[in-house]
């Protein structure tokens, strides 16, 4: 089968080609890409290999003829496009978050405009196939999470329907890689400001706390309230959620609904030890570890993933093979690299 | 005044001889050590002018004609030392944990082993000056607080005392440099193992939580509760506390009790963007912002310090300054080093 | 086809489970570990999905059927494995030491102590496959180069056969990352000494140089003299040399002479720009770029590869699969990762 | 004493306004800067305590009555400034590269437009102590060495003079950490970029090698020649070079030269073991290590120091203390900070 992938110049876009070249069902037709269009495959991702690839535009009728487009573009930069491919045909998975929202209510809570195509939002598949699974292998189009999202509403939402920990009060701290912020060019993300320093951001505004809440009501029905503070750290890929929530059942059930929702999922494990993101760099594994203290009531829930495979590309191909009707791991191995 | 070093070789001890040997009125009179005693200062620390100065062993007594004592040993390693010492007529800085708990119980709540000198305990002023300066400058011993409870005593003591805050179910979430985790060699302190991840660590057990709520009592009289998360980052300075809690007063009371709470103070500054960990590395400030929000009822607070100096070897001399009747910032520069 | 890997717990051991996983011909049917035998595969690399495998000893016997072994020991080690393997009827891709030198002279003059089976010296095909393959396609047992000679050794052989450089008076000066100097537990790399720091070692004295010039005299019938510094930077992986050589022909033949040697090899490209080392990390390929320089009458050469797989592992299955009888590139996927 | 800072805002500029706040004579006077002219002294460099402190323009007027002016500008940007600040009667401290060449060809050599003001080219001293002390503490008008060669001059110049190694064929590599590509915002500066990778750059024409051959010249009267390769590494601070040159005396004749060189030197110290960069790291040391090799009859020279400091902000200031008849060592601590 036949793939676009448009915002092919950025980190999610590198790591989309790297895993559609090497997935055994699809193929890499069209690369389109905003100010890089007309370069080279090897000038913009010299880690892999070119050939004599270049990188088209962003006009969707250059991808007309493909089974499916990825899209990973800015906030706001995807929603006309995606539906141009649509109408063309196209079953589309969008990497951005344009289509992540159920209404325009909940869209504008979180961006600043009004959504171009308001009557889009809520019949798109939110891609997070291990809470979706059912609604994601018969859409066309799919809203594939952002990477924080991922992490956290993994590690709620059994928790959430089993009905062992509060709604209300959730506290989710968060670190992420640089690469999470983009390949954009701008002083906070040089080597000399990133190194050495840790940096919070979006206190009380950052824009995945409202897409957390969404998914976890669509995931099970409880209308759950969190406080979310991401941090920047040096490094450059790996994501980690830490969830604070206090206990409504035992400790004991909130292990255990955890590891029930996830028995047999090829990339989500729940493991004793808290896991660290660079087990999981380079794969499309989501490591949860579930900590309750009797002392305090709560329960700690540690969640990490690569933001640029389970927390992006991966997750998107992920979701792409449910649509296409294959394995839902094909092309996806488990294992990640060390160091 | 003669100062002496015991714990010189660790990463705290050698913060410790770059901060007195330019200290205008202490000077280095013994550094004692226990694995590298016998060494060189420059094969030990290539990065201070060694000249002929050498490493000697624990012995209290080698130092006991001197003015004051600093104290930079592992959990357990000071007790006995400090105690020899004060009898000497030595006064002592311990930057280790073993003075920092007033009482048996909050001790063992904390730590696996009996206290070896129980009538000690609640003797020993609590060296964070910004809170217990009248108490540091009046006695002989003072137990320096450990990195992550100076982040969070700081941030959280002006709003309990305001009131504006509930002392239940608070939830910090730290990260820090590895130096924190002290100079060892260990599997989990290589390079390999370090760097491009996060780990989560002492998940409902640092023993840093009970001396939080140890110091938050003794500042003002609350019992709060903490949940407490440490991570490990991949940086060597730098720790960052994010504080969650529920406000009980108005936002806005919340920023006036911190800001007014720290105006005049050498060291603590609020400040109005979230600070980051590079801001303060080398220096002994502690950046403190503010962040209430309406929606959810809660305020975050994030410090940040460099937990080698405002954490450690700075906060130290800052009460030796004070214990010695000394201008509290001496020797002390509020500059830090970037990038 | 079924293999064995001893030393599967190192860096270069991760780095062949990963590959031999991957691998659409082997798999893997025996992991041999010294320290860590008898525990999970998921304890000891926490990135590869670790199902119940297990890590055996270093006996022989156990892999006594396979049809390679892969050997990723420490200097020293493989060679009684390696022969005791060998006689019962298992080829053998050794990536450790032992078997690279031709002479006992010239492994004398590289490693301390005499060797255990001198009579087996010279014997070992020299695992570079771009210049040796038709040797190792005909061979049983195969000693992998070491990271740094693959890429002076790479960069220098078609230099010296077209006498366009002269053979002595070679400078080469390496830099590598940790990962490089094998997954042991010390002081020297720790976090805390490697980050934000460069170090020399091994100046004049490093085992690598006398097997570059075993190589390329090997290669090219040129006894060369080089002159050879190494140095840790603060990255995991990745490997750099830069050459310098007086020209002995014109600079526009030197940059011949090496686009010629490898035009359509899979793995070796001569690119017009200095290659950086993360061009390729995760992948088999070994960047080269030319500098001639008319005004000193030198070319510099830079040469760059990722030292756990072009420079071990990724090396070692090219040779495997020619041992094997299988496409060279079968299980090399040429994409790396980035960032 | 009042002094100026020109180019307040970028490292070398923080780093001297570090240096000149905690100089016992100097006192930070006017601080002018190019972009950021306008912002508070905090917003640009928040490390530093900035007080009501804010940048003021380029314009020379607004320093006139200063005692003495550091300048801190890219190429091309001082010599204007510099003149007129003279004709003011301020004398000048240039970190620039315009005033480091003795003739306009060899100026030409390196820079790719003609000089604005020939006439200076050749009247201005040096700034490398240790080497041109005589003639700083004379002038009114000192450039100080780039980074690179003011590692590579202390290193050979000792070595030309003595005779003990070959003035032609000596090859410099050096890595540096990215503070010295200054601090502007591009694409090859990001952290996605620098982590994780090594880059050569400037192969064959980097402006500092006709420097270092100026200036070895001017010491020794020796034209030596040099084939120069720099490397950025992924560390923010931090410069090594290592030379290797022919040895026509004895090795042990060229570890006297050395050492003898630099006896009673407060900032070179000639040691035994090769160096790393982190030793140095905030102090104005450089540290060299030599190492004959009578097998290839070369000898290996290591010398790193602190780009920012040593390389720059130290070694401005410690030709202003000459200059200004100060104790050369006033202001400049030799301790560094680690880790």
């Amino acid at each position: 089968m036949s793939t676009a992938i448009y915002g092919a110049s950025g980190y999610s876009g590198g790591e989309l080609i790297r895993l559609v070249d090497g997935h055994p069902e699809f193929d890499v037709a069209y690369l389109g890409a905003h100010a890089t269009a007309g370069s080279e495959l090897g000038e913009v991702h010299p880690h892999l290999p070119g050939g004599d690839r270049r990188l088209g535009t962003l006009d969707p009728d250059a991808a007309s003829g493909v089974d499916l487009a990825f899209i990973a573009l800015p906030p706001g930069a995807s929603a006309e496009l995606a539906v141009r491919l649509l109408r063309a045909g196209v079953a589309v998975v969008d990497l951005g978050s344009d289509f992540r929202m159920d209404t325009p209510a909940r869209y504008e809570s979180a961006y600043p405009d009004p959504h171009p195509h308001p009557e889009e939002l809520g019949t798109w598949a939110y891609g997070l196939p291990e809470l979706f699974r059912s609604q994601i292998a018969v859409t066309r189009k799919t809203a594939a999470p952002g990477c924080y999202p991922t992490s956290v509403v993994l590690a709620l939402a059994p928790l959430l329907r089993a009905g062992v920990v509060a709604p209300d009060g959730i506290v989710v701290n968060s670190v992420s890689g640089v690469s999470g912020a983009g390949r954009s060019v701008k002083a906070s993300l040089t080597f000399g400001a990133v190194a050495e320093s840790v940096r919070p951001y979006g206190i009380n505004t950052h824009r995945h706390r409202p897409e957390m809440e969404r998914a976890l009501e669509a995931a099970t029905g409880i209308a759950a309230s969190i406080v979310f503070t991401p941090h920047l750290v040096p490094m450059q890929r790996g994501l980690l959620s830490t969830i604070t929530a206090r206990l409504t059942g035992s400790g004991a059930a909130a292990v255990t609904a955890l590891r029930g929702a996830y028995t047999g999922e090829a990339f989500v494990d729940v493991v004793d030890e808290p896991p660290q993101t660079r087990w999981t760099i380079g794969s499309n594994r989501c490591l949860i570890s579930v900590h309750p203290d009797e002392r305090s009531g709560t329960v700690v829930v540690v969640a990490t993933l690569d933001n640029l495979v389970k927390g992006a590309a991966g997750q998107a191909v992920q979701c792409a093979n449910l649509m296409m009707g294959l394995a839902e791991t094909s092309g996806l191995g488990a294992a990640g690299w060390m160091p």
